[in-house]
């Protein structure tokens, strides 16, 4: 039988806080229970951050409480701090993704905070969720693991000594970022190997961004890795603040075309999923929609991984 | 010293082979000219084929003779039979690529001959430039080794039959081409494999398109096999007739950026790669330019391989 390979679907959360327009509240919903109904098995549907800073993630809470009512689906929500995870909590989120900037120059830009302070920070969100009566799980997204707009290159030193810490805190997965899409696949074996050595299977997943049309060449070499959860867009929706002119993150479509080619099932049904295409392009009409299988349809040698 | 990777464009071909408009003779010396000087070894400029066939490829045999003038560039010029060969000699080709298709379907739409007339075709390609004075390698291009858009999957044993045919003929090289683009890493993985334990090194190259989204990562499987050719277009020029919908070859762009991170050389120098776009935007203004490198700009983390 295959083996399995989770994909996590960011779109709702990492697409829309950078999309130009504001998807409503009810379209967004179907476009979530649509993509949950095509197969995909983890969503992260929004972010619990100010919505003064990010007026797009405003619904965020509803759009969980909503969430969670559907079958067969992960609700992921991003949490930057202790007051988002409890907000995140109380709405009933099944799982909470909590990012720290590996780099000085993103942390600051992006949290307001230098790595070690977040890493206190998730600390005191582990803490809070073991004396909760649900489990809840955290995933925390080293970002810039690959790669920064600020800070350049990336010491792999730098990304181990940040997922150690991380670690350490007891969060219960870590997932490495390529936020702003620089990384190449030997930069990604070297430090999936290098972190796996330190902290060992802790290390999750991998969350690419198709800036430089390494995207799904990244994701092959994190696969062979031995990576087996991939966060990925549909229709490669988002792109980075610190990044003009980048797209956005790797595409669902196309990655579960890779991922089933290679002979991993993904759960997903891949017609049903280029269907909720049309949903996206109802809520976002402005938006550049992005996928190669999706431009030339499902080729007739495509079989699911069995 | 960092191993060197080369890549053949093959835009002023495979591309404005099927591109709707038609680029005048002069822009495109222009941009082969251009490319030259980014440092591209090897070009492939036309096609001696019909011109009521292809119209586009009429002012091959003046695009050749000129080409040739061109310092530090291997000028290569397509040819589907020995008249065809025998003019791109005339006109001074450095070396004539030759296509064959592995399936039935595909040989029949696209040369009107099956594959062992087409072997039988190259053997007198080869008698005949060897009784010539000046010295000019046959490459063949394996078309449809990964799947066709008529017969569907391509078996492995099939590959390595033709492979097996065109060697025997004393071709000089062989590319393997994925057509229309169907092609995943795996596949690309075990049919590089069983050619190679077939016919040894004169498996040369890999020709991918980037149809499903999979070419960077097929081109990275087939670099880690130890292929040390590709053949790719800039801005992803061109398509598959047999495709609608499809996008075109890999982006030469995007393929030094991953080569080059790789820690190959290409001798590209990419900035001046992604300049000569500007001509080709000029001599073929509707045509969609394609390459995620020259829409996010190149980062600042990029080295060349040294």
């Amino acid at each position: 039988m295959a083996e399995t390979v989770t994909i996590c679907e960011v779109g709702p959360r990492d697409g829309l806080q950078i999309a130009k327009g504001r998807m409503a509240t009810p379209v967004k919903m179907r476009w979530i229970a649509a993509m949950a109904a095509a197969g995909l098995p983890q969503i992260e549907v929004g972010s619990f951050v100010s919505p003064k800073l990010i007026p797009q993630m405003a619904d965020t809470p509803e759009i969980v409480r909503r969430a969670v009512l559907l079958p067969d689906v992960t609700v992921v929500a991003l949490a930057p701090n202790l007051r988002g995870a409890q907000a995140a909590y109380e709405a009933g989120a099944h799982r909470i993704s909590v990012p720290i900037s590996v780099t000085m120059g993103h942390s600051r830009a992006n949290l307001n905070r230098t790595p070690d302070e977040q890493i206190a920070e998730i600390g005191r969100m582990v803490a809070w969720l073991r004396t909760q009566e649900r489990r809840v799980e955290l995933e925390i997204a080293l970002s810039t693991a690959f790669g920064c707009s600020f800070d350049g290159v990336v010491p792999l030193a730098d990304v181990v000594r940040v997922a150690e810490g991380v670690a350490a805190t007891g969060a219960d997965a870590i997932t490495l970022a390529d936020t702003v899409g620089y990384g190449n696949p030997a930069d990604i074996r070297a430090k999936v190997r290098a972190v796996r050595a330190a902290i060992g299977p802790v290390l999750h997943g991998l969350h690419l961004h198709d800036t430089m049309g390494l995207g799904l060449a990244n994701a092959l070499a994190g696969l062979e890795e031995g990576i087996r959860k991939f966060d990925s867009a549909l229709a490669g929706l988002g792109g980075c603040p610190f990044a003009p002119g980048a797209s956005g993150n790797i595409v669902t479509e196309d990655l579960v075309f890779l991922l089933e080619s290679q002979g991993f099932a993904t759960g997903v049904d891949l017609d049903k999923l280029l269907q909720a295409r049309a949903i996206l392009r109802e809520g976002l009409p402005g938006e550049a929609l992005h996928g190669q299988v999706a431009r030339a349809g499902v080729p007739k040698t495509y079989r699911v991984a069995a």
